[in-house]
């Protein structure tokens, strides 16, 4: 690359790779990674391989965790009746923010997809059919996301869920708090006026 | 932080403190590298190790260089009695993008400022100085930035290369070329006005 040393071209490359990084913004970041002090980079570096050698999947949840089973599996606090099955632990991250979910989690890690050959043996399935036969839970709330694969998952795991005896719901579509009506997709407005509530 | 394991919630921290960074994006970052390969993970640990221990500034012209001379300096197809002036590594980066410079380039570390108590001394100054009474030099050309420091820097630069009996030059000011005229600041319309050219 014009005017740079072989170790900054590197790194401008390997950054560049990051989602959400352009060659611009990498570039950016290396200036600054020369400006700022060596402590702080070695701290950097440092946090990367530790992320990455100290990061577990839970054994209960299979969410990202430090321990074998995640701070949220392994909080007394937390309904273990109550499960929310998602695609991927940046979903957990997605409900915890609202604060109202006080229930466990179940991580699939991934969709069911035909076009991609994922099939139920690819998924965390088998075990969270494992947890539902063994422990007291009394409902499976689906939080898969609403694309075509999120909607197919979330009908297999309904078809395999409802002989367990287990209340299977799904999360609730609708129109966003605070958003307009004439600016509303048309799929997103049929699914509010089919699931209207009485006022 | 919500969700996230100790180690993650550092990490992101640590990214959120990158120019350009956000929150989210950081977040996203540290998803994306937990699912990439380790190996990828720990090349990008090395690599910002390495930039940081093995970047020195090339004792000529006091660029970012992986030698204690740079690739630019070193370069025998390089112009060396034309002296570029800029006040960042940044900067001769996006003049080597041009593909028109075939001088060599002097970086000032900065620009002078009386409120950031920035002095001649603070700055590479002295060295560029040396330069131009040591080597055979023709020209000096100024690319500080068009603002108030960079043209202060110019300024005093302009006056103290003067007497060495060098030429003494300063990038054009205009209309940025594909630019509309309804669009272009006052004062580079007028800058454009000032410096016209025969056509």
């Amino acid at each position: 690359m014009k005017g740079y040393s072989e170790w900054m071209s590197r790194l401008i490359q390997a950054l560049s790779k990051l989602p959400g990084i352009g060659r611009r913004s990498a570039e950016r970041i290396v200036f600054h990674l020369l400006k700022a002090p060596g402590d702080e980079v070695t701290e950097l570096a440092r946090l990367l391989q530790m992320v990455k050698e100290k990061t577990l999947f839970c054994q209960i949840c299979h969410n990202f965790s430090d321990e074998s089973v995640c701070h949220i599996c392994s909080d007394p606090g937390r309904d273990k009746g109550m499960i929310c099955v998602v695609e991927d632990p940046k979903d957990v991250v997605a409900i915890e923010k609202t604060g109202n979910y006080v229930g466990v989690y179940h991580v699939l890690l991934g969709f069911l997809s035909a076009i991609e050959g994922v099939g139920p043996e690819e998924l965390q399935i088998a075990d969270l059919v494992e947890r539902v036969k063994n422990g007291n839970v009394r409902e499976v709330i689906l939080a898969t996301n609403p694309s075509t694969e999120g909607e197919t998952t979330a009908l297999y795991l309904t078809r395999i869920l409802k002989p367990l005896k287990v209340k299977v719901t799904r999360l609730a579509h609708g129109i966003s708090v605070g958003s307009m009506l004439e600016y509303t997709d048309q799929a997103t407005l049929a699914r509010a006026l089919e699931g209207r509530v009485s006022a």
